[in-house]
């Protein structure tokens, strides 16, 4: 708990030297770290072996071991993404909006970090070196707890970036990493307040909301996508079926992957036949209510269904009688994450965009772009499902909060 | 608690009618509220009557009295309130940003409500009317939490905007009261991240720091402001001697107030008794470190002095050798809120700018202009001290957060 405090001030500290590092500085030490990371991969792999060595002595799953795993390649996808952060355009000291108001001061908003951020994550180790360039580029000091199966891995990565800073005179401190990985100490860490500004889980949906429910610092809520894409009676079937499938399938296993269906009961019969013999390449499971089940054969859908995340090859189906239905349908099960219409009907496109709550509402096309790159932001910390702050997709703006600068000739109030 | 379960499900559901309001038919509403509080003064001086008998009767000191207290013309400024509110331009609908990426998707990023907003707050009954107008203005369902003291005007107050909405065909949930001021209710109310999008405290450091420790919902904190004034070397010690009677005396009991002076050495000897002659027209008691003590005499200052938030006639002074020393003093032990230098040396202007970390950081200016009226704002729910969301003085922007709304035709991931 000492040590707790100990990186909590360290990093405070190094906060009001990065905060003030010019982008040329910034970017030079970004190109340099990746380089490290690479002239070190040997050292990166051993210390991965050890994670690995003993994720298999534990009985770590296929698709965990392959999360966890390092190589050459992958470390070098790290330094390349280091190298893609310092080509992006800073955000700090950017004026936001200026203004005079009568009392005469000169009032501008300016952009600068957010201060200190910590990011609890799970096992896989690439987190580590990206987190280090988005918060470094924004001038943030980073706090990390990462999970026990990469601690090796992570502590490695850790030290070449903090033996990068210290040969460009920054201060090291600039990362850290909690090697204590016990619950007590990510307890502990939570309620740092009083050196840690806003604290950001990466990871499954129980790591979150374990987060959540026990932080008492400001949260970035991230992940969990119970993406709908609703089928409207004026929709291209062939167009809807195309979207089902790429948003369905593609990859399972990520945020904005579809995870029900939507269908208005006027073309419930054309599509959905259809559209099961296209997911049946994929061997996707569908679970349907009474009136889906009625036009496919498929099993019935419980009402747990409606409110799960798969993250499988699994898709529920409703039926509704009409627009208004199937947005009150979203708005129930929906984590606020992405939802799409397929339609050709421009009243109710819009009636969707602007009913539905959920960062990203997309007509006629796959929940799947909701992301960092295909936004068009170079990069991506995480995607908020909370209202607060950012919403979506966040780059580099996300790590980055404003102060007001003003200047008076001796201005008092009155 | 089903109760509040009742309340925070009625809140969401209004929510997505708010939401798609026309800012013309806000703004009716706003007026019509207005005109429905003055026609109404006998009813709420009423009620008023009984909280202020209950509070007689506790032996409530006669400043929380006052602030309880109702008057024909104290609820003519709360309808004049909600009038401004009416003429301030709507957020809601703004488009942010645009983009169109590669993918040839049209990407929107447009302002949207927040949805539910939670407010905590204590004695002071004009905050009902007030965060319902700018709460309504931005879309937004409004769920209030007040104190004990005055239950029966907030009820009244609550009751009359009903009746208003409902007139005009709103969902009079958009705004509801938590009559129920057990502690218990309020520990329940902090935990229903299902309805309540944000929560926002308003009221003493205690309470503040209770919604921040207890709170799962995303808490935007406010208030507590620990502020300094560093006369520097290059001073014009008559304005600073102006700036800092005007920060410590004009209004004591604010959160802007200045609390804390810090005065390079080398003004030292020509500015503290100046300074303490005219701080002693207002009878405000010094307390100083050892150098300061030399050359008045005052009370010598405690560690616990350099933290605390007076709130009353006290101001504690620091003598420091540099601008570094004053600038590590106030990041050390300010809240976040407002800050001051007085100087005519450019440089250490800038250096104190960059590197105070604070919401308003001023030179040459009292930090008493630290508000959303004197910010141009046009009216203000609180003055943020955290740096995620919304930081300083928060206007109706601060109740909006955005969606991505995104066109297609056809898109699919590859």
């Amino acid at each position: 708990m000492e040590l707790l405090e100990q990186i909590g001030q360290r990093a405070k500290e190094a906060e009001l030297l990065l905060c003030i590092l010019s982008e040329e500085k910034k970017n030079q030490v970004l190109n340099r770290a990746a380089a490290d990371l690479v002239k070190n991969t040997e050292r990166i792999l051993k210390a991965n072996e050890k994670d690995m060595a003993d994720g298999r002595k534990k009985g770590m799953k296929a698709g965990l071991l392959d999360r966890l795993l390092l190589t050459p390649e992958r470390i070098e996808g790290m330094a390349e993404g280091l190298r893609q952060i310092a080509k992006l355009p800073d955000p700090i000291g950017q004026v936001i909006r200026e203004q005079t108001p009568a009392s005469g001061l000169k009032i501008r908003q300016v952009r600068v970090p957010l201060g200190v951020v910590g990011i609890i994550y799970e096992a896989r180790p690439n987190v580590t070196a990206d987190a280090f360039g988005l918060c470094f580029k924004t001038g943030n000091a980073v706090v990390l707890r990462g999970g026990s199966d990469a601690i090796h891995s992570n502590q490695a990565i850790v030290e070449i970036l903090q033996e990068t800073l210290r040969s460009c005179q920054c201060p090291p401190a600039a990362i850290s990493l909690l090697t204590d990985t016990s619950r007590e100490t990510a307890a502990a860490f939570m309620k740092l307040n009083r050196y840690i500004d806003v604290l950001i889980p990466r990871g499954s949906a129980r790591l979150i909301s374990t987060v959540v429910e026990n932080s008492t610092i400001p949260v970035i809520e991230t992940g969990s996508g119970n993406c709908h894409i609703y089928v409207d009676e004026t929709a291209d079937l062939d167009m809807a079926a195309e979207i089902v499938y790429n948003a369905k399938t593609q990859r399972i296993g990520v945020c904005n992957a579809c995870e029900s269906l939507v269908v208005h009961e006027k073309v419930r019969d054309a599509f959905l036949p259809a559209l099961a013999k296209r997911l049946s390449e994929k061997k996707v499971e569908l679970r349907g209510d009474k009136r889906a089940c009625e036009v496919i054969p498929i099993r019935k859908a419980e009402e747990a269904d409606w409110g799960t995340e798969y993250l499988d090859y699994i898709l529920s189906v409703k039926i509704v009688d009409n627009l208004s239905e199937a947005i009150a349908h979203i708005n129930r099960y929906n984590t606020g994450h992405s939802e799409a219409i397929i339609t050709e009907n421009a009243d109710h496109a819009e009636r969707f965009l602007r009913e539905v709550d959920a960062a990203a509402v997309y007509v006629n096309a796959s929940t799947r772009f909701t992301d960092g790159f295909e936004f068009g932001f170079g990069a991506e910390i995480g995607i908020s499902t909370q209202k607060l702050h950012a919403r979506g997709p966040m780059g580099l703006e996300a790590l980055t909060s404003y102060k007001y600068e003003i200047y008076g000739n001796g201005q008092v109030r009155r």
